[in-house]
């Protein structure tokens, strides 16, 4: 509230947000009336600070109404908007809560496709994706810190173009696979190093960015999903230490915790398995643990 | 929040929405650098406070995306939502607060056509429109007492189905015009006396109605918006005393200063005017008082 509403003006304001609370008194469903009722009080109290003209809320009205219509089923601009407002990890944090040391969750993002190739410990995912190649390898335990043995990791990344498989229009299926931990709870594959890529912003969503004086980039990363019996599901993504993005990933996906030194070797460098790698190569290492299921 | 969080989870939470809301700070433009930090903040208390489940977010990105889907430009479903969860009514009290006994505003809605026909003091509006004739009288003063003479009076309504002119699709102009009260600030016409209607619900609004247990309908109502040089303009409606819609008008139009009598006429009884009508009919009367422009 600004300092200039009248106690009548207020009186009216609030006396709305009461009737419109009790229009769900008659929901049968209690979580979809506790949802409403949160939804507007929390709607009507914005419009209420900020004192909200009718001019901003024709705005309002005329970007979502642009994201409705650039959203088709390749394109998805209303979890892009979730994504830059932070809504999107909010929402993943809430139902990964913190439990011990287990390691952080992050968005899922848009990209990950079912039946990847699975692959062998130490094999390849790259599938003729362009990028540096990347040595990753860790662990996989649990909270007690016991390995877990036969975790399926699901990794998946976008190519030195910044783009996904899925983005390019050839049908390939590159840099993603899938592969299970060994009786140590170890793993290891070679992927790309991440390059960083700008979220599609050639929508609604890109002028927002624009217009606040954001920039459409996200830090550099390597999706994983974990999934073992008897552990909380795991999806997350490792970050490149010292990448310049770190601190503005344009869907607030980093967490200190998923940044990784990703180490640059020479070219000519011994790999770790004795591939034969023409160039620079880079590798990380990542140890994982997963919470308990039904945490 | 609720009491299960621990104070790690908290921590992460709230540092997420401080990271968004640091986003904003190069946003050039202090308005909407403000807009921006008060919507995250309620949006991401909204979802902490309830804890959204993923499922739940999901099914929010659905909406929308059908809401846009639905939309065109003879559809509006994101005004709708607004609509029903009372944002526009309290955008429209926030853009036009409490002035002394100034009549009060209330929503817009979508039907207003520019151009209306002109009709002179004591014309008729109905064009033909289906429906019982009202005789609508008033005057208009400004918050000093003093009549306003040749304040601008637009007025349109629904017919007896339910429908305004621009919702059948034979170009028809009916139940609106406008007029200009004379010199001592007096208005009076032929409308038709207002029915209830319901909104657009067959769409994804109309099934969060159905959802929720709420009816699309709104009470019945006649449209004015009033003009004047020095005056603020004035939109709103006046609605009919005993219809059993009052309280729950599904846009949350309704406020008991703008709840009128509408009174019943025997076939036969002498019109004001003289005009003959062919049975029964209404009469109300309805004074309007405008705040100062710029208040």
């Amino acid at each position: 509230m600004t300092d200039t509403v009248s106690a009548e003006q207020e009186r009216r304001e609030a006396d709305l947000v009461e009737r419109v609370v009790r229009s769900f008194d008659g929901c049968s469903d209690p979580r979809l009336k506790q949802l409403m009722t949160s939804l507007v009080h929390h709607l009507h109290a914005f419009a209420r600070e900020v004192r909200l003209t009718e001019e901003e809320w024709a705005k309002g009205i005329g970007f979502l109404t642009a994201a409705g219509h650039i959203t088709d089923d390749k394109r998805q601009e209303f979890i892009l908007l979730s994504d830059v407002l932070g809504l999107s990890m909010q929402t993943i944090g809430i139902n990964n809560e913190a439990y011990g040391d287990a390691t952080e969750a992050t968005v899922f993002g848009p990209f990950f496709v079912e039946n990847s190739p699975e692959i062998p410990l130490g094999g390849s995912i790259s599938g003729g994706a362009t990028g540096e190649p990347c040595w990753v390898e860790g662990t996989v335990s649990d909270s007690d810190g016991h390995p877990v043995a036969g975790a399926r990791i699901e990794v998946w990344e976008a190519d030195a173009e910044g783009l996904y498989d899925v983005q390019h229009d050839d049908g390939r299926t590159a840099a993603r696979g899938h592969l299970f931990t060994d009786a140590e709870g170890r793993y290891s594959f070679w992927g790309v190093t991440p390059t960083p890529y700008p979220i599609p912003h050639d929508g609604p969503v890109g002028q927002m960015l624009a217009a606040v004086g954001r920039s459409p980039m996200r830090a550099s990363h390597l999706h994983f999903m974990v999934s073992a019996a008897g552990q909380r599901t795991l999806v997350t993504h490792i970050f490149v230490r010292g990448d310049e993005l770190l601190d503005s990933d344009t869907v607030f996906g980093v967490k200190s915790s998923l940044v990784k030194g990703f180490e640059r070797q020479a070219p000519g460098s011994p790999t770790p398995d004795g591939y034969a790698v023409d160039g620079a190569w880079s590798r990380v290492s990542f140890d994982i643990v997963l919470a308990p299921a039904g945490t």
